[in-house]
């Protein structure tokens, strides 16, 4: 009921009443200011007035599944929402056990400590302290080729670069094919998993990573690692950057599914390519070699021009591309 | 222990010894002798000669870890046994919980009943008796594109093939892509599922579903499937039956990952190919048309001739294939 009564109090002008939570929930106003006080103590100031009624003054930076459900501005990304104060593995090892057991698309799984968080290729991704990162994994059940299904990490790391330019001005680059860079630092990760059976796509499980109210990172980290805070100084709910993440996601998914490719986004895709028009270096199994980054194709596929003039596609997770000068 | 005793015994020409088991186990001849009694509560008959030693005389159609490994062909197939009794999901799904935890290439999941097994796309899978069927789920590891996976699924139906054959001179015939079929009716299903991220397989899990001891089925399956006995008349151990369809698999993989498609195997499975230079039907989505099957190319594809002589490659997954004179 805590879900219930903080959307309708998100959804309020100013105050709402007792009466009308009553009748929107169908409960007794006793229940109405348990759970109010149930709020309050996870950190919500309510404010209630004689004859007017609550109002939220202000809401705790917490994963629960109360506080994202009631800031949802999406159709079906995040309809239903599983929040995990902590995981002893990762947000998308979960979600892919929700969905084998037949979760619905959009289902979305959050952690506040993710412990065994994953990269590409079972790389290990750094848990953080309560309150610093966000840990999240949708699933999607879309009608695609799998060929086509390395596209929603492009089109993830636009909604999250299109998230943290509104919050913080920062205009963060695309580190094709997965991760958000702020400065040549890394600021969100994207691991896209799919279970498939032959040609047909079961379901997707898109990961994405942020960094956002840490402050400081290990050694190990510091010179590739960066979070919000780290950026602006300032601290950010997680739940609100993730239903607008979503938001921006969910729009971009519709454009994605109406073409089936990337042709629609392409450019704005380019338009924050880190390294574009610059020296990279690709590492493709048994090969090194070295061109001129053209940005993506309609494939998704980097664009990479050999000296002759030549361009190769090159397809995520065949090879990682490297910027040739400084970080990308 | 009993999985290392019956090993020794299964190895012994004739009578092993007390003393030799002692030997290679490690153990006392106490402990011996508690565990062979275990394996005669579990219906084994082993005969223990004053002088001589134990001898296995005979063992119980049971899917135990001990029974299925102490009949190990194989070098990596199998190397791993989780037996259930019941599951009340499917193999896969096990394997795939196995797989998601680091299980290694080749390991195994069977179950003597399996209440949760599917089909392709979700179908459900009908459940049997305890003794009935066999229901194994095999982890495999490869580096292989995600393109050429959906091949092992056509070296699984090889492997079982052969294995019938073997056992009861029956040559059943293959219906592309999945179903072993004898007389036109299914035998055994393989599924196939991949766990991806972009390019990379994580892991593959290859169920297999075979009717072994059923006597009769329920009406709405008697016109569709079969059984070893209904065809035979005679009962089989299936833990022996998985060893060897293990070794033909085994044999068929590594000769596939050899070239990683199906050139050195196309003919041999074109020979038991249900339907070939027959008239199909082809069901894709949104359109319906006939043609002859021409056989699968060495990608796995199925080669349909159009009436005006075109081969038109239908790849596994987008399209059902069926007889149109007869079932295939």
């Amino acid at each position: 009921m805590k879900t219930e009564i903080l959307t309708l109090l998100r959804q309020g002008e100013e105050y709402v009443s007792g009466q009308q939570i009553c009748d929107r929930l169908g409960v007794s106003r006793t229940a109405i200011w348990k759970a109010v006080n149930g709020l309050k103590e996870e950190g919500y100031v309510i404010e209630a007035v004689q004859n007017k009624g609550y109002r939220l003054i202000s809401a705790p930076d917490v994963l629960t599944e109360g506080e994202i459900r009631s800031r949802r501005l999406t159709e079906w990304a995040g309809c239903i929402v599983e929040a995990h104060e902590r995981i002893g593995y990762s947000t998308n090892l979960r979600a892919k056990q929700l969905a084998d057991q037949g979760a619905v698309h959009g289902t979305l799984v959050t952690a506040d400590v993710q412990e065994g968080g994953k990269g590409r290729r079972g790389r290990p991704w750094a848990a953080a302290a309560p309150g610093e990162n966000i840990a999240m994994s949708i699933i999607l059940r879309p009608e695609l080729a799998p060929v086509q299904a390395s596209m929603l990490t492009l089109i993830t790391a636009l909604a999250v670069r299109d998230e943290i330019r509104a919050l913080t001005g920062i205009c963060p680059k695309i580190k094709w094919p997965n991760d958000v860079v702020v400065n040549g630092r890394k600021i969100c990760g994207i691991l896209t998993e799919m279970a498939l059976e032959a040609e047909y796509i079961q379901y997707l499980v898109v990961g994405i990573g942020i960094n956002v109210n840490n402050e400081g990172f290990a050694p190990e980290l510091a010179e590739k690692a960066t979070s919000l805070t780290a950026e602006t100084g300032r601290r950010f709910s997680r739940a609100e950057l993730i239903c607008h993440v979503l938001k921006h996601f969910e729009q971009y998914y519709e454009v994605f599914m109406r073409t089936g490719d990337l042709s629609a986004l392409r450019e704005n895709y380019n338009g924050s390519l880190a390294g574009r028009n610059q020296a990279v270096r690709v590492l493709a199994p048994g090969q090194e070699w070295e061109g001129i980054s053209r940005g993506i194709n309609e494939a998704g596929a980097l664009l990479v021009e050999h000296p002759d003039g030549q361009l190769e596609e090159i397809s995520a997770g065949e090879v990682s591309v490297r910027g040739i000068y400084g970080y990308i």
